[in-house]
């Protein structure tokens, strides 16, 4: 496929870097008279020109006048800071419900040029073939978008039935693509801790093509778990929450990445390890894990993580260094991105404060890709093939039929087990209610706030059905919530106090090609389509987060007082959290890791 | 072949890793009760224990006593600094007149575990199968020695005819090997700022190899030459001499690497832009470059620059991230060697004090190799062929004949021009002499101090002589001294004051097979024997260094005076420094790099 945004190699480039480096030839981009924001010196140096050709740096010198032909473009920095692009060490695209290209498009304005993104959803419903539909699309654009291979699909294996799974054999075959820049985040941390040979082959396969093995270890113990972990290879880590973990994980050689998600909020209780702690920056790194449409249209991107991290007391020069130099050494591109030094690609932020960053204008690859927050680029679209655009597979017509409950045989109440969401956490209780049984149907109670769940087929098309009950969103009247975002197997979690309506919205996404959508009184009255894997819209951020917000809005109007609502909602069969989810198998006990029965 | 000193990767040892770190297996070796000095956070930790398997670090921990098994050795730290093995980032191991097998027996005890090493002395005299040998040798030994693929063989083509030459295919071939690391230094840099396709060839391999491509920029221009320099991608230099010199590379991108060598003292001079101007130190590296075997005899290694470095003024911390983490981050090494951590290989100095650095026990690859100054592991010779023996081709027995130097048809006097060595200096002043004719023969004068050189080709044979006058040694009655170290194509130089004594000593060099001969009256009065390439001992450290010192005696009794006179010696037919220079195409004018007549 010819890439409209492809760039040349800085040998490729060499040549001219070096005909207008040496002032032989005119460059094609002259950025006149600014602050040169040194990274790798940690300096801000007055009265600067910067000289581009072939979309990367050519020279940085005080006066680079003699660069400038009659077919150069100038740009005047009238003094202001000349800030690298803003590099997001880890996350993933799917948070934003946006294809790669509507994501770069939501961010560049925000300044940030580089991300490097684990697509771990699209692999749970498209294998290596979504995978490689993500790393495509994200080549076309006109900001870097690296590729994480996923490395944990299904996240619990004997849990769960994913729609595809990751092999080893897909790690080492991804591990040859161009944009492939290493392994997204090592999540089955008891397997490393096992020395589980599926895990360590993912693992051996990216160490071995000398690429960055992400890492995951969400667990508080420090001990030998932790040194098991990291014996086994991951070179990072974002799930540390505290100064001891950010500590931790730098004097073991990783390097600490510090997250300001939408929902994550990691880099004030970690990066004192810094500002108080005083230990060398280097190996600290920003980045936003996951980030709602919603967050990126309203608050930003890295650049309102490097605000915070300031605000949180880091030098502006270091905390520009965690989400520039500190990420691209990470990934073994220093050579290539994260510093305006010449034979870099030429990702540049035009900025008045060096605190509050405003992101006045960006530049990528040399060409000014967004002004005063207005994107001026194109962020060409992937060609989604039909596989893509066709996931959500039912099988057959839902009725309420399929959402029904049978209480054991001649029951007049039942015993059930119960999911029990809980306010701003993520792991459930689990729960137990007495409910009502009516026609040999065990029956929601919403006076109990007791809403029926289910966990609806999507991959195989079976037509299965797993039904069970769910507390804590505080619905009430007839209503059903559904999503196909559904981590992390994605099949489509239906929510709802009346089998009628849940089968109504099940079978509304069935035909939406997947999404979210809430149904009250018989009538859907919220939807966000996500054509692309029942996961993301190829619509712009602006439209998603509208659509999103107006979801939101329709779950409170079902009764909803949740804070985050819609991410309690996908993480219900999320097999790994404790202490109790729903799979295609059946209700999940997490406490130990194996399918339980819904009555007591 | 097999390697005796191999050291399985990481991923091939991660599940002993892993049970060793989990508690569940014991380690080969526990190091216990140290100080922790952490050079990825910047810290000196006490009381931890280390344990090691398969080479690699396991775990560091407060206490590691479960991995203590039956079959553990177990060495006490004793409160001890636990300090990473030091790296040279840059150097030559044939500087030393040694093979990398005997050079690293020198340096083992001085806590040198890693080389990044530039064969480029071999590769002018065996080209691309020379520097096959050195890596191979390299790969032998138990600690690390990385090769950089030599760049610039010849170093100054048309000028000089070297055995051999390097070109981009060689590169491009040496990439696949082993111990390649990258490129060595591109001393051709004229070429470089002029786009030589060959020189941008070499790199480009080098780049798309994703290794590092060593600079070498002996220039204080820092303004478009360097600048076309530095777009051309070297990633390096150590070629700089003063503070603006390195902090002009590092704010470029590239890494400034400061020296000290046997005849460098590069480091007191730019440390100060971290010590005085407070730079982020994370691109500064100490190397040393050139190191004569006595100074590895009598003064030390790396461990003599790290001192030098904090006696400069450099925190010792710093200083020691200037030769650990910082030179494995710079060869992309970073998850291999460099740190006390995880995964990586197993190099630990102990010592007493920080600032000091007393090498008192030396562990590579988690086996002891050196203890209180005394090497205590096998350092294997590589079975070098004959061809690697016997490079010192002359053609015949060479006569007086072969160094007279014919005047002009009836001349009575001549005035030649003279090679003016300049005492501490590398260049060389073109000096001009009237001189006597004898039977038609100008003749050497001593009482002028004009000697006779003679660049005697030696790797075609084709008994090839060129001569011409140099001043400057000082030398006295009947004498001669010649060396087959003759940088950088490596023919034999003789100086003398007497044709028949230079014929002596030439033709003792070639029976010796290469070397250095100093001839007085009549009688060979010292010798270095250098049988590989001619550059090269396989003799133990000590041994040459001995035979080193006793040359050094013998010129003095020659009548020279200069303070380094065998590297000056050595350095007259180096055709790309200022101003006049021998090489076997005959008296070359090195400010204008064209060959000149002897004769006004």
């Amino acid at each position: 496929m010819e890439q409209k945004n492809k760039i040349k190699s800085w040998p490729e480039a060499a040549p001219r870097l070096i005909a207008v480096a040496a002032g032989r030839e005119p460059a094609d981009l002259v950025i006149r008279g600014g602050k040169w924001v040194n990274v790798h010196t940690r300096e801000v140096l007055e009265g600067y020109d910067i000289s581009v050709v072939e979309g990367r740096f050519a020279a940085v010198a005080p006066d680079l006048s003699d660069s400038i032909g009659p077919d150069t473009e100038v740009i005047e920095a009238e003094g202001r800071y000349m800030v690298p692009g803003l590099c997001d060490a880890h996350m993933h695209i799917e948070s934003g419900m946006l294809t790669p290209a509507e994501f770069a498009a939501a961010v560049i304005p925000h300044g940030t040029t580089s991300m490097f993104t684990d697509p771990h959803e699209i692999a749970n419903v498209l294998g290596l073939d979504g995978v490689r539909m993500m790393h495509d699309e994200a080549l076309m654009q006109p900001v870097n978008i690296f590729t994480q291979m996923p490395s944990c699909a299904p996240s619990a294996p004997g849990l769960e039935t994913t729609g595809f799974e990751i092999t080893p054999e897909d790690v080492a075959e991804a591990m040859t693509w161009p944009g492939i820049i290493g392994l997204g985040e090592m999540m089955n941390f008891p397997g490393v801790i096992n020395a589980d040979p599926k895990m360590l082959a993912e693992i051996a396969a990216t160490q071995n093509a000398h690429k960055t093995v992400g890492g995951h270890y969400a667990s508080p113990d420090l001990g030998a778990p932790f040194r098991a972990y990291v014996a086994g290879g991951p070179a990072d880590d974002h799930e540390g929450t505290c100064e001891a973990d950010a500590i931790a994980r730098v004097r073991n050689g990783m390097r600490s990445m510090m997250r300001l998600g939408s929902a994550w909020y990691d880099v004030e209780t970690q990066i004192t390890a810094v500002t108080e702690k005083g230990l060398d920056p280097r190996n600290f790194i920003l980045c936003t894990d996951d980030c709602h449409s919603g967050t990126l249209v309203n608050d930003g991107h890295m650049n309102r993580v490097f605000r915070h991290a300031v605000e949180c007391g880091a030098d502006p020069l270091v905390a520009l260094q965690m989400c520039t130099l500190n990420t691209a050494t990470h990934f073994g591109l220093e050579r290539e991105l994260g510093s305006i030094t010449p034979g870099r690609r030429a990702d540049v932020i035009l900025t008045s404060d060096l605190a509050t960053l405003p992101v006045e204008q960006v530049i990528a690859r040399g060409k000014t890709v967004a002004k005063a927050g207005k994107l001026l680029a194109e962020c060409p679209h992937y060609d989604w093939p039909e596989s893509a655009r066709d996931t959500v597979h039912l099988g057959k017509a839902l009725t309420g039929a399929d959402f029904e409950i049978t209480a054991p045989e001649g029951a007049n109440t039942v015993t059930a087990r119960v999911i029990g969401v809980v306010e701003n956490q993520a792991p459930t209780k689990a729960l137990t209610a007495e409910l009502d049984v009516t026609d040999g149907l065990a029956q929601p109670d919403t006076a109990k706030d007791i809403a029926q769940i289910a966990l609806v087929e999507r991959h195989q098309g079976t037509g299965g059905v797993t039904n069970g009950f769910v507390s804590g969103f505080g619905y009430k009247g007839r209503m059903a919530m559904g999503s196909t975002v559904a981590h992390d197997s994605h099949h489509m979690i239906v929510v709802g106090t009346d089998r009628e309506m849940m089968a109504a919205c099940a079978n509304a996404l069935g035909e939406m090609g997947g999404g979210v959508s809430v149904w009250k009184d018989g009538e859907e009255i919220a939807a966000v389509p996500l054509p692309i894997a029942g996961l993301m819209s190829d619509d712009p951020a602006q439209t998603v987060a509208a659509r999103a917000a107006k979801m939101v809005e329709a779950m409170g109007a079902c009764g909803c007082t949740l804070n985050n609502a819609y991410m309690q909602h996908s993480l219900l069969a999320l097999v790994v959290i404790p202490e109790i989810r729903i799979s295609d198998l059946g209700l999940v006990d997490v406490t130990r890791f194996e399918l339980t029965d819904l009555f007591e």
